[in-house]
């Protein structure tokens, strides 16, 4: 980047809700956080990770809330996962002190940012070429800090990552060099599709797979001469897997604190949590009509990539949304709706409707407990 | 609302490149609009309702954006059209003094906003029901301001409307009631379905339809007695059919400065001008595989519900987003790829691609001319 990025400051739109009103009075559309179910989840998958004697990074892309990643360090998460620098720097800021970016980075200007953190936080970031490294050793050599990497490999999930364990070795050899300013880590094996597959058989056999894809990269580093001593990867989907194979030493779930329809649609694994729907989005009904209603929400509120969000009222099922709007059409058992009530929606895929939000309005009893902002949305390079 | 709303500013994330700096110095991903498009679609259009003697209102929704608002202005619009309140209270601070919600508004804390706003500016909003002639009539008088009310009819798209115009006719006795507080400028009769009607003949179709219930409707009221100085609505893709009808004083593109790869899907109306992609995602290649790339941008920062981006990279065809990842596949002319690369891509839909952004970097013979903060982001309720 050429010159330097403008500082730029401005209010986002005023917060829906006061901490302590009702629900009822929470202005729309909202996101909504039940925090007997967020607190729920979190115990129960941080006390599943640890029985394992596996660490638990919880991964911030999901939330960006630096609230909410305060709650889940307090409650033993070893630090928190990110996919961008902009979320790091906003996590590091709230003062979050271990910090892992697990995509990888590309760009001077971005591995400037990440050594600059790197001064005062545990930086760590994945590579799968060359250029990363270099980019990133000289980045740390002249911020005279130290980035801790991680070799991303192809988990079974053609995306990033290096696809065979000659190319890791190779850039092992490339990160040596840059000692001190740059130590590898271990390697990222992250199987994003088994997240979604329905049935635990499915996602059992992805997992399998991935977990002999890391033994082998492994194994190949280490008779190379290079220390691998993590293996991070996993998330919410997966995450009772990673641990079972006993591969991994570190799991990275992000969406098990909010949840969503996507997610929900999963059948659950024996013997993991079933974990409770703590986000939702409240709309306000604007118009009705005898053969439809609608909502004061839109594409602008609801990421529908994963599908359409899904109704809590019963007997209306949402029928599809435009930038502003949702159509729920009424089944013959529907209550009739008015024009003003409140109705609450379960999003289709949480990690992108999130970010679509400025405001998490987190509730317990019916009441408004606190408002947080989303201060990593948008932060996106 | 309980409570007084919190104020909140914070930082949101530095500005992708500084004015005067080469497009390959953009950081990414990052919103591009090529100025040179931008204007030669501002003119066409505008000159093309001018010819007509329509007025012309540019829809903010499509860019949330003040500055392209003020560029609409000063090119002929009226003023702007927006879908929350949010939106109107962003744009009014920016100076734009005739803002029409062309959207119904629900809500007693929205309808005092709204009434507030009006004490500076000319304020129109839609309405369906007879609770939001209440709502907006009682927070205007409070207010000492005049809000003009459209009422919103369904024009063939069911959504938000009235469905019979004795419905209509019911509403504007209830508003004529709220004099001097509230006046009805006219209706807002919308065909949002049309704008994606592939075929001209279907556009015009629909359009023809939607022009017979806009003068049936417009006949009942001025039968019982009320004035309909004003029919409001039209979109980018119907315009030109609407301005045809001669039964709409008044049409609210907004696309027409950004377009999207749905847009360009359509068969061109005959006659009307041929809009240009003025709206790309700059994006970086992050990794490279012999099967595929994959850039540094997905699902937050494109929107995919009409549609994957489209590849500004010959040879290249996107084969599918996550969340931070675009993924891209070669086809047998497709020159490689490096790492580091920074390719564009035509976003499918452009309203929620620019709401996921807070900057549009607007370029011209390949250099950044102004970076545009997109003020009215995150602005939903």
């Amino acid at each position: 980047m050429q010159g330097s990025p403008l500082p730029w400051t401005r209010s986002v739109s005023p917060a829906p809700a006061a901490p302590g009103a009702p629900l009822a009075a929470v202005d729309t559309p909202a996101l909504l956080l039940d925090l007997d179910a967020f607190d729920a989840n979190l115990a129960a998958v941080h006390a599943l990770v640890a029985a394992h004697g596996v660490r638990l990074r919880a991964h911030g892309k999901a939330h960006k809330c630096s609230e909410i990643g305060r709650r889940q360090v307090a409650a033993g998460s070893v630090g928190l996962c990110c996919q961008k620098v902009g979320a790091a720097e906003v996590f590091a800021r709230a003062g979050i002190d271990d910090l892992l970016v697990s995509n990888v980075i590309v760009g001077e200007s971005k591995a400037r940012r990440l050594a600059a953190l790197a001064r005062d936080a545990r930086i760590g970031v994945c590579v799968d070429s060359s250029l990363q490294v270099a980019q990133l050793g000289s980045a740390a050599r002249e911020a005279g800090a130290t980035l801790e990497l991680l070799i991303e490999i192809d988990a079974g999930m053609p995306r990033c990552g290096v696809g065979e364990p000659d190319e890791a070795v190779a850039l092992a050899r490339e990160i040596a060099a840059h000692r001190p300013w740059l130590l590898l880590r271990g390697l990222q094996a992250y199987q994003g599709r088994a997240q979604h597959l329905r049935t635990p058989a499915q996602r059992e056999a992805a997992i399998a797979q991935a977990a002999a894809r890391v033994a082998r990269f492994r194994a190949a580093l280490q008779a190379a001469g290079h220390a691998c001593a993590e293996v991070t990867g996993g998330g919410t989907g997966s995450y009772p897997l990673e641990l079972a194979t006993g591969a991994w030493t570190e799991v990275q779930p992000g969406s098990y604190v909010l949840m969503d329809a996507d997610y929900a649609a999963n059948e659950p694994q024996p013997g993991a949590p079933v974990l409770r729907q703590a986000l939702e989005v409240l709309c306000t009904v604007i118009t009705v009509r005898p053969s439809h209603a609608v909502l004061d929400a839109g594409l602008k509120a609801f990421a529908t990539d994963s599908g359409l969000p899904v109704s809590c009222e019963a007997g209306w099922t949402v029928r599809g949304l435009s930038d502003e709007h949702t159509v729920l059409v009424p089944g013959p058992d529907a209550s009739p709706l008015q024009v003003g009530a409140k109705l609450r929606l379960i999003p289709g895929h949480c990690d992108p409707t999130v970010n679509l939000h400025d405001w998490i309005v987190a509730h317990r009893a019916g009441r408004v407990q606190a408002v947080w902002p989303v201060d990593a949305r948008g932060a996106m390079s």
